[in-house]
């Protein structure tokens, strides 16, 4: 057992007790016996806030930072990215996996939804760094052995990963799988109780059906006519809905995951924030990948969500610290059925502690200095599963990790 | 004389000389001769790049941060800032701009343009912590008495502030300035050769002149025919003009500041930075004040103003990382006509260090990494007029520094 103590939890001082991978007891400092044997981290000075979880991601494109900057989706996808991802191998999915990690320890991140190659190194790297994944499954059209081979990997594995990582069935988008494989996707993703990972209307080159095979269809409604979409999906993006969409899209249950640094940046469209809200629509965040973003911190992607909801809405009352930070972290957790992403007795021990000496959490309302104020460098202690990740901002093996990363580039 | 020595200065690893307060030599490493006495700065493992110069800014409002979010500027100001600043003290403003002299400091910005009330105490903190400033001496409406202490203050003044810290003349909107006391404004700023700063067509409500007195002109076309629009100019927002509005700024050589996070935050308007960059604008960077932002980051601004940009245009080449920068750094000290913003001979030796050694600094180029995924953790220190303000991450009695605000808000 851990004891964070004196911590500031909410508006009052604390001592939280954590049993194995729960918080087991979040009380006044002082009001309660602590049993015998409980590690004590002094935790004065610091105050409690949830991890993110992160619900986009590809780990493994901080490879990828920065190398085609300033671009179009399909520009960036055809000539840069694709030609790149053809010649990965697994030692470089694990290197940057890694890598990827610590940037979301760093940045007090402990779960990532993961859509990639090579899953094997990525579950080999969360499960080495402690953190939590949904690593996806890949269904790709033109590879049939592949699909088969997926098939087989989630039946085997799917009970297997229950912990820390957990398997997804992932599908690119609509433009690069085919229909009767979206349908065999969604299925198995039924069947064995997972999510079911896909992109869905980023563009509005998609949305307008030019590329896709939708007989008509937005990519939202021709999902519907599949079958495909249920409470096991979350979907990224979704910039391109109509009002119609936005109804199946409730619904069908469907977690709607907002980028809004990558949407931006390759400037996709716009995410109708109030939309999604006035439709009860549950809306998570993520970052995509590090060659979009060009990081993975949620702290700047939730701060990116609530001002551009404004700027876009023309209404400053939009989005406040409170409900941007939920959808980084409790939303997060119940898009993947995780009981997490909330500081209270019952949920899984993560968390992340902000150092309040930290200028930038000062004066003013803690929860809104973290989502407006503050960046990382706030962040003094991580936990992830009821294990300290990081601890007063030092990550065991950090620099061999990136020596290993910077190695493997300067290599190649 | 201090000599930065094997720092990488674009793609060359250099040894960078600054004599006084100018850079004065920059060569490859090793490459010349270092006179006797030279202070050495090893600088291997960190690259140098300009520290930022923020255009738009209103210190001591770190005071106010996050006491009212998620309210529109008409509310935010009446009901909560302007009822806050009657109460201000000459004490309050001087601890809160050495506060927030620290938050920019650490955050790699070496110049601020400041409007606010207690003009002198921000003076005196800009000097003792050796920062750079443009302080503004404010004129309203309803203070006549004001008025001419401001004109004996500037002409006596104005030649004294010729180093760090020099006056502006300052004008908070034409909404809360009449016409003939921004024409005496202005016509002092001529006169004394100082800068004029203004708040300008930030709102909707300013530009459809319900509030203001500019018989059917808009904010732009108003103060040129007061003959207030000057090179000196240096003018907030300019969300809501038109494309005459964007030839008279550009004719009358007006320098616009763009503060994306606080445009965003406060949901005032869209910045039309195609158009301003089309018709040869100069556009610099602000932060604006903390209490709309939430913070004094310009790292970040940069970030929001490059993906703010794309997003409104649909276009994702438009204002790629290096012309971003220019923004925050060089344009801003044109815009103030300092000699800094740019690492070359010759120029102001302003310049901050970054370690290379932060993992989001790799892989990729260092000034889209530096704009699009670094954080201000990855400031290791900071130089100002040839002298070093942050040293390996330490600032000088930054501790003491940050308990005397605290005690001052404590006290309250």
């Amino acid at each position: 057992m851990i004891l964070l103590k004196s911590v500031l939890c909410g508006k009052e001082v604390s001592d939280v007790l954590i049993d194995g991978n729960l918080f087991k007891r979040i009380a006044p400092a002082g009001s309660f016996e602590v049993p015998g044997g409980t590690e004590i981290l002094d935790a004065g000075g610091l105050a409690i806030l949830p991890a993110f979880y992160n619900a986009h991601s590809h780990s493994a494109m901080v490879l990828f930072r920065g190398c085609a900057d300033d671009l179009p989706l399909n520009r960036w996808l055809s000539e840069y990215i694709w030609p790149r991802e053809r010649k990965l191998s697994p030692a470089d999915v694990y290197a940057a996996s890694r890598y990827a990690i610590l940037e979301m320890i760093r940045s007090g991140t402990v779960f990532f939804a993961d859509m990639y190659w090579h899953r094997a190194e990525t579950i080999r790297a969360a499960l080495e760094m402690g953190v939590r994944a949904a690593v996806g499954v890949t269904f790709s059209d033109g590879l049939s052995s592949d699909e088969e081979k997926n098939v087989l990997f989630l039946k085997e594995h799917a009970l297997e990963y229950k912990g820390l990582v957990h398997l997804s069935v992932a599908a690119h988008s609509i433009y690069t799988v085919s229909a009767p494989l979206l349908v065999r996707a969604a299925a198995l993703a039924e069947e064995l109780n997972l999510p079911f990972q896909i992109h869905l209307s980023e563009t509005a080159e998609e949305a307008s059906k030019s590329l896709t095979p939708t007989n008509g269809k937005s990519p939202v409604a021709y999902l519907d006519s599949l079958n495909v979409l249920s409470p096991h999906t979350v979907a990224a993006h979704l910039l391109h809905v109509s009002d119609e969409d936005l109804c199946i899209l409730k619904a069908r249950g469907v977690t709607c995951v907002h980028n809004p640094c990558s949407n931006m940046k390759l400037a996709n469209g716009t995410f109708q924030m109030r939309k999604m809200l006035a439709n009860g629509i549950r809306v998570a965040l993520g970052t995509d990948g590090a060659a979009s973003n060009n990081n993975l911190d949620m702290r700047e992607e939730m701060k990116f969500a609530s001002l551009w909801a404004k700027a876009v809405s023309g209404d400053p009352e939009l989005l406040p610290a409170e409900q941007v930070l939920e959808m980084a972290t409790k939303n997060g957790a119940e898009a993947f059925s995780l009981n997490g992403g909330v500081i209270a007795e019952g949920k899984l021990a993560d968390a992340l502690l902000v150092s309040l000496d930290d200028s930038r959490l000062f004066p003013g309302d803690l929860v809104s200095n973290w989502v407006y104020a503050a960046d990382s460098r706030a962040i003094d202690t991580v936990i992830c599963d009821g294990k300290i990740l990081m601890l007063h901002k030092k990550i065991p093996r950090e620099e061999k990790i990136i020596e290993e990363f910077r190695r493997l580039l300067e290599n190649k």
